[in-house]
Formats: structure tokens, sequence, C-alpha cells
């Protein structure tokens, strides 16, 4: 891990990072001493680590909890290279664009692809994160993402048993369902109930799928990008449920 | 209304009261004065107005937030008599229930009933319970109710201007769909994943039906009576959204 030099404002470092090829972020109280949770978050399609939305979502778990964020940049996203597993599926994305077709299958179809290379580089980047001594490695580590988020989280969830709670959503049950019955963690799935890249059915079966025995649905009108503010709160709540003592 | 002397602990005062046949009761800050939003609390079947669940309830709004907060009796609960309108539905929940039949369709049609004898008896204690100075007329009221507290409830909203923000759930799509039509203030909606009297796709569709633009769904696994307790925290978190400035 090589780990930048810190920046503070508002009572938050944030310190870039990269873990092997993968770029990071990591956020904690200024002044942060001795071990506490982590939260990562893994960003949508379109996104990057320090994406504003991203930036203050982590400042805000960070300022109500004194927890530590991390995020990383998903392969082909935030700057870098486009790995080449993606070309066929960028080629189809191109055709079906060009044609005014939905995108949502095939989205999710590449976010398993992505996944499949991002997963050992959350791992190595929570092996990283967890040798640091503001955060220690007896710590529960929670996960947040959505849409992109999702389709690497959920997998990466059911992989890595550090991680112990997660909010999940945004995606359907096609390419997750089996893996979802995997889960153990208390889950938070968030839905929007007019998104156009996830049919409404696949996104519920996908919540009836996830095998946790504690899982909540959080569902609200409007399209994809359209989740509602307080969402952020209540995930921040869900978190401090589930990793705080 | 016949307000009775009030009883006080732990900050919360609580004072019993009569509002034509109906029995209430309402909690508040010890000592306040001066306006406040009202949360009301619809009891579910077998419940009443000073039922633990109700009584806990009350007190968390009290103290979290400083609302006023209202319970009723409905008709044919809490030791009120039976009214002869349940008769026939009465008649057929002992049938059904002898025979081990599902009860949710007739309690949705008793509902229908119990809402059209409990709504002047609503609005008639927010008339009065308004009149006090710790409430006062100009301030925002919001409705919590679940089950038969939904069914009185949604019908309620419908047709009180003054009730600007609900939580509701547990009850079906088939009695109520058309007056959830009609509703225009912010819903957190509670549904139970393996609801035994209210079917998934019945409960999504009511969901579907509420014609507000803000209005969240909050699904979880479980039967109809295993709403998880963090969704009381929720409940007043959205009622603090929606009440407070």
């Amino acid at each position: 891990m090589r780990l930048r030099a810190e920046t503070a404002s508002d009572g938050v470092t944030e310190r870039l990072f990269t873990v092997g090829d993968a770029p990071g972020a990591v956020w904690a109280p200024e002044g942060a001493a001795g071990p506490r949770p982590l939260v990562l978050l893994g960003h949508g399609g379109g996104g990057h680590k320090t994406a504003p939305p991203i930036v203050a979502r982590a400042r805000g778990y960070v300022t109500g909890h004194g927890f530590a964020v991390a995020a990383l940049d998903a392969p082909g996203w935030g700057g870098r290279p486009v790995p080449a597993e993606f070309e066929p599926f960028n080629a189809e994305i191109d055709e079906l664009e060009a044609a005014g077709k939905p995108l949502g299958d095939v989205f999710a179809r590449r976010g398993v692809v992505a996944a499949s290379l991002a997963i050992p580089e959350w791992r190595a980047a929570i092996d990283a994160l967890t040798a640091l001594d503001w955060i220690g490695a007896g710590q529960p580590i929670g996960y947040w993402g959505v849409s992109l988020g999702c389709a690497i989280g959920l997998p990466l969830v059911a992989a890595e048993p550090r991680i112990r709670a997660a909010v999940l959503g945004l995606m359907g049950h096609k390419t997750l369902a089996e893996v979802a019955a995997q889960l153990t963690v208390p889950v938070e799935f968030v839905l929007q109930w007019d998104d156009e890249l996830v049919p409404r059915a696949s996104g519920l079966a996908l919540f009836d799928a996830i095998g946790s025995a504690t899982k909540t649905l959080h569902a609200n009108p409007g399209r994809h990008a359209d989740v509602p503010a307080f969402e952020v709160d209540s995930s921040e709540r869900f978190f401090a449920r589930h990793l705080l003592g």
C-alpha cells in the first residue's frame, strides 16, 4: 500500500492511496488513533473514489460515528484503463445506445466481470487498511454500494467474512440471485420503484433471494439515479446499528 | 373533551381523555408549554390506546422530538362495546378460525367499517387536542398506524388536511387502493415480507397505489406482527423530517 500525504478539513482527514493497480481514498476523523470500524464505499458506474456523492457520504460517516471510510476506483473507472474483458460489453452498449434500447441487462452482465476483477483488489485493500493502527484488524467492516457498487459488492460481501453488514441495491435478480442466497450478514437493500435500468420485479426478486435473516428493503419512487438523500442518513444508522457495539 | 388528571414519569406526562364515546390518551413533555406538532397513533387489532407498544412509541416520540402524541381506542377495542356493524364480520371470523382459514381478507373488510366509525372520532379528537395551548392549532400533525391502524388511518389521512405525514402499512390493496390514490402527503409504508394476513403482492400494490409523490417502502422479513424494532426509530425520524421546520 502506498499512502499519500493527508489533507484535512472540518475535522476529517483524506488520504489517497494505491493498492496494486487500484487507486483508493481513505477518510477518518482528524487525529484518529486506535481501532475503529471501517466502511467501504463502492461507487456506481460513471463514478469514482472521490466523486462528490462518495466524498459527502464518507465525510458524513466519519463525523457521525467516527468510522474510517475507504473507496476504490473500480476497474475501468476513475481514469483507470478499460479492461480488455469489458470490450465486448462496451461494444454492445454502444450499439444499444445508438438504437435507443435499454442498458440495464448489459450493465448487469458487465458488472459480473467487473466484480471478478475488483474483488481481489478490495480484499488487498482490506488487508492494507486494517494494518493501519487507526483502523486495526479486529473491528467489523461494512460495505455500501449500489448499481455497479452492488454488482461488485454483493459477491465481495459473500466472499469476505470480515464484512459484517452491507447496504446494496439498484441491481436485479438475473446475475446475482445465486450469490445473494449465500449472504448471511444484515443487508439494507435500496430499490427505485421506477428504475429504468432494473425492472421492479427483478429488484424485488433480488431482495427476496438474499439469504440473510436480517434484511430490510427501502423502496422509493423515481428513476435509477433518484435515490432520496434521506437514504444516506438511513445507511449511516444501519452501519451504526450493526458495526458499533 | 374530558381531560383527566395528568401523571408523569421520566419527563413525559400522560393524560387520559374522552371525546364523545372515544377514550384516548395524550402524552407530552413534562411542563410542555406552547405549540408543538402532534402525532396520532392508531393501534392495531387487539391493541388499545395504552397497550405497551403504543405507550413506548409515544414516549419515544415525546422524548426524542418534543412532540405531543395521542392515541384513541378504536370502536370495538380497548374495552369499548363491539359495534353492531362488526357482527357479520365477527361471525365470519369465528367460522374461518374454526376452519383454520386465513383471516386477512375479512380483517380488511371489517377495517372499512371500523374506519367509517373511527374517522369522525379522530377528527373530533384533533379538534379538541389542537385547542389545548400546549399543542395548538397551527402545527402540522402526523399519523402512525399499521394493520387496523392503517385501515382506519389511510382514509383518515386522505380526508383530513391537518395531517401532513403518515406511517402506514400491514394492509393490502383490495379495500384501500382507491382512497390510497387520493393521498398527497409523505408516507412511510411498512410491509412484512412473509405476512400471513396480507399477501406480499397485495401490500406492494397498495404501496404502488399511494398517490403521494414522496413515499418510501420499508419491507422486512417475517410475519404480520414481526415488524423490527428499528422501524419505530425510523418512523420517528420520518416524522421529524416532515413535521419539524
